[in-house]
């Protein structure tokens, strides 16, 4: 069956700069799944109002449509259970939840506090006003104060990188000897930022940055040879 | 085969309060594996040294002495495959390996900022002088400095805490359907403070609390029923 994904897009629609639409991206590509890829902007609500919400990804997938990576992740390992599993059984499942909050809560404000004044600059003239606004509303303040100390921010935003840090000394990915799903996560996390910015969130000599250099070379370099801005 | 397993202990050796020692207590009874437990105390060097080591907790399972809790879970795992799993897979435990380091790295700080100094009180006076000093030395300040500003060391904390609460929304334990290590892991974080003192780390209204309450009624009340200060 045709699978079809929306995803974020740019100005460029050939720059995806969605975290969660990266985790989706690289978990296709996991079960080995095709798929047709649609660019989505932030204004064009219309085009994903058939999901009943707001937000991409959106996967159709068939008959079925599925938003929220996470919901699309557990959709695909179930739907597709003979190709490769993305979570390696019901307690993979259950820990990786708790990765991919780790990810969002600890990971995502610091990037956020980064980069966010740099998206604007890879938008659609018409999806700028709509980001400059709903994000200035939720920081209380202009992009540009946001990121104003990103020099510090991210000093800070290195150490919460600990926990992954000190697994790679043991393991060459989250999933242990082979990548799976908890890595697609945190390189979603991790594409967010190099697509659409040049600022330096990992140190190059950081073993995160070597992990990141691994997953941006597999399924071909589906992540590392995609856009930057 | 017996099992013996050095575990660190108050003034009162039925006070125990290593956040890896409840790691590995919990994984025994988990495995439902009986053992004889021996209270330890941070001078006590020389009835550790046949590890090869000096820290506990220090498991001796038959011929095999196995030091470090996260080594210990993995022993235990591979030595008793047909009692429950601790960690569901090899998938499981690669992203066990991550919450562990997690609770390390990001949950053990702000523990330790807001009861080190209570631990002075339980512990016999002859291992005041060695953990005042070691303490004093890795914080750069005296003890009472450290937890000066506990009421806003505890308030960070509890932030830090997010992914747990947000994973708690869909699943009653981290292992999911069913605790696993990783919810020991966490719970014996939360032991080492509960045993040593009488500060409010978690409020009585935050999932996380019911999650607690839930660990510490697990194998009879093990964790619930233990001596505090």
């Amino acid at each position: 069956m045709a699978i079809t994904l929306y995803e974020l897009a740019g100005a460029d629609p050939a720059l995806r700069f969605s975290p969660y639409c990266w985790r989706t991206r690289l978990a296709l590509a996991h079960k080995g799944l095709a798929f047709e890829a649609v660019p989505w902007r932030f204004t064009e609500n219309a085009a994903i109002a058939f999901s009943g919400q707001a937000k991409v990804p959106v996967l159709v997938d068939g008959e079925t449509v599925v938003s929220d990576s996470w919901a699309i992740a557990q959709h695909l390992e179930r739907a597709y259970p003979d190709r490769p599993s993305l979570f390696g059984g019901a307690s993979g499942m259950a820990h990786a939840r708790f990765i991919n909050a780790w990810a969002d809560s600890a990971l995502h404000p610091g990037i956020a506090r980064c980069v966010v004044r740099d998206i604007l600059d890879v938008l659609r003239p018409q999806d700028q006003a709509y980001f400059r606004h709903s994000r200035e509303k939720a920081f209380g303040m202009p992009l540009e104060a946001v990121v104003a100390d990103r020099a510090t921010t991210v000093e800070a935003w290195r150490m919460v990188l600990a926990p992954l840090r000190l697994i790679l000394r043991h393991q060459d990915w989250i999933g242990g000897e082979a990548p799976d799903y908890t890595d697609y996560i945190v390189l979603g996390s991790l594409q967010w930022p190099r697509c659409v910015s040049r600022f330096t969130l990992l140190e190059a000599d950081d073993p995160v940055a070597a992990w990141q250099r691994r997953g941006l070379a597999l399924f071909d370099g589906l992540a590392g040879r995609a856009p930057t801005a």
